[in-house]
């Protein structure tokens, strides 16, 4: 990293994982009961009542706030990009970098209209991971490192935090960890990405094969998994969701590369992801796979598979929009409507 | 109606609907030459990429705009309702008309979410239309007028109009359209509404049912569906729907009795609808069949089932945001982003 950070370890980012914070249960509770009184049908908002209920769980509040949402997206490169993985060549992670600070990127209408404070983490692009087929892609140094900067993102204030990631290669790297961790063939986890040919998706593919032989570590632990086949962006996604949890910041996971990073938590605790909910439902087929395995329902599916946090950026407004129904509606008592016949 | 309207035929409106005006393919084909400039991999946006190239298509400019969105609720009571048919009493639509008024319902908060103008349009809820089960609920006189008072939510400088109902008993009434219209058994078509129990499902199938037997001439012809079965705000609808299309105003349906108020419009002529948006997929299951009928894949699937706009409401954004980055996103050429390798 460009700004060297405290040293972390593993073992103490293990130890975070063992103590983790739970829900807020009190704060939880009084959302589904408020949610009963409300002049509806009871369950008729559906995914906005869930919302509502999950937002006061983890921000550990009653009524829950979306007025102050971020939006973080990390950026790093990938040595495996040189092995022709992707459609646009690795140049393009540092060029969409400053495209994002010019706010001339779908991110940046996405914040816009959600109102989101986007941040945009650079992660020594200089310097891509090691290319995984040949061996680990970071050190244990380096990932934690990558880990601690994505902890920078969790700042005072922040009432929901929406995470993203720009990195050319990194749809072959979510793939590889997802195979580490999860198991199955490469080709289960590996899709078209940015839009890969069908030679491209074969070389996606003997890559992840590649990479799985040359780490043979990385099947054994979540965090090698990560160190060996991951990124410095990917790190960072992770990090910034342990932050997140101790803070109580909810967390908007967005497509497939972001939710792989959040998988390497979910396989150190089932628990880890708890106060996240994923943002959409990339096309990216691993992403369907990968939500089965950690259970989780996206909010959207609208074809998109952009990544840099854009699904997650566009799943604000349906937070917003249901802390504020939440907030808002009045009960059938204030409002004099007749509950049920 | 409270307010007398100018007289309008079931003849005059078939004729508009044979002269609907089409899409614009000079702004459509503006909007899809723009998209594959943008600094993104071309569709990677997914839907937000169709609704661009769909609202410039339906406003009939490019770049589209929606600067603008109005919400329009339309309110009557139903006669069906005395058989038991909701799990709320008829009292509630004028209950419910006055939450929206004091700003106390979902879709107030909803609107505020989206910056929209919420109109409120009641329809006489003091005299509901006749108990279906018995004969026509409406007269050609009654329905065209309540279709005329629905194109006054079509005014000058609306970019988007978003639709909803409220009208206790009107997801059975909407069941009887949908049967009229397309055929299949009553129980196809109805669902728990509100909420009723096991008796309730059964009294809305035995009244859909009956409404179809006391009601033959429904089968004959889409307006005559519409006013046999239908309600005062669901003929409203169909009536904004039409004058949104004339003044080339794009249109988000809500639910179930919104899109069965369509439906009608679809059945007199294919293109109908072409200028409308499903927003979203209620939980009712004769919302879902529909949706095949009609040929609409919704922007958002949310478990919700509240009516009132809700679901169109909360898809404004969605529409916001495509519209945004439509607009508002960097080409390769002027961000020096290299294009596909």
């Amino acid at each position: 990293m460009s700004n060297p950070q405290p040293a972390l370890t593993f073992e103490e980012i293990r130890a975070l994982v063992r103590n983790l914070p739970g829900p807020d249960l009190d704060a939880g509770t009084a959302a589904v009961q408020r949610e009963r009184t409300l002049t509806k049908p009871p369950g008729s908002l559906g995914r906005l009542e869930e919302l509502a209920e999950w937002l006061a769980t983890w921000q550990g509040q009653h009524p829950p706030e979306v007025r102050r949402p971020r939006v973080a997206v990390f950026a790093g490169n990938h040595g495996v990009a040189a092995r022709g993985v992707s459609a646009y060549p690795t140049e393009v992670t540092a060029q969409m970098v400053a495209n994002f600070q010019n706010g001339g990127a779908a991110v940046n209408q996405l914040c816009e209209a959600a109102d989101a404070d986007l941040r945009v983490y650079e992660l020594d692009l200089e310097h891509p991971t090691r290319d995984f087929t040949q061996g680990p892609a970071m050190g244990e140094d380096e990932c934690c490192r990558a880990m601690a900067y994505g902890m920078m993102a969790v700042e005072m204030g922040v009432q929901l935090l929406a995470l993203g990631e720009m990195g050319i290669g990194n749809s072959t790297s979510a793939a590889a960890i997802c195979a580490a961790l999860f198991g199955g063939d490469a080709a289960g986890w590996v899709g078209r990405g940015t839009g890969v040919d069908e030679d491209g998706l074969k070389r996606k593919v003997a890559a992840v094969e590649a990479g799985l032989k040359a780490n043979p570590t990385a099947k054994d632990d979540p965090f090698e998994a990560l160190r060996c086949l991951g990124g410095y962006e990917l790190a960072a996604i992770a990090g910034a969701i342990l932050a997140a949890r101790m803070a109580r910041v909810p967390v908007l996971l967005d497509g497939y590369a972001c939710t792989a990073a959040a998988a390497v938590l979910f396989k150190a605790d089932r628990r880890a992801l708890d106060h996240c909910v994923v943002a959409h439902r990339s096309v990216e087929p691993g992403h369907t796979r990968l939500l089965e395995v950690i259970g989780k329902q996206p909010v959207l599916d609208l074809g998109m598979r952009l990544g840099e946090g854009s699904g997650a950026a566009l799943a604000i407004n349906i937070v917003k929009a249901a802390a504020a129904c939440h907030a808002g509606m009045a009960t059938f008592a204030s409002a004099g409507v007749t509950d049920r016949a």
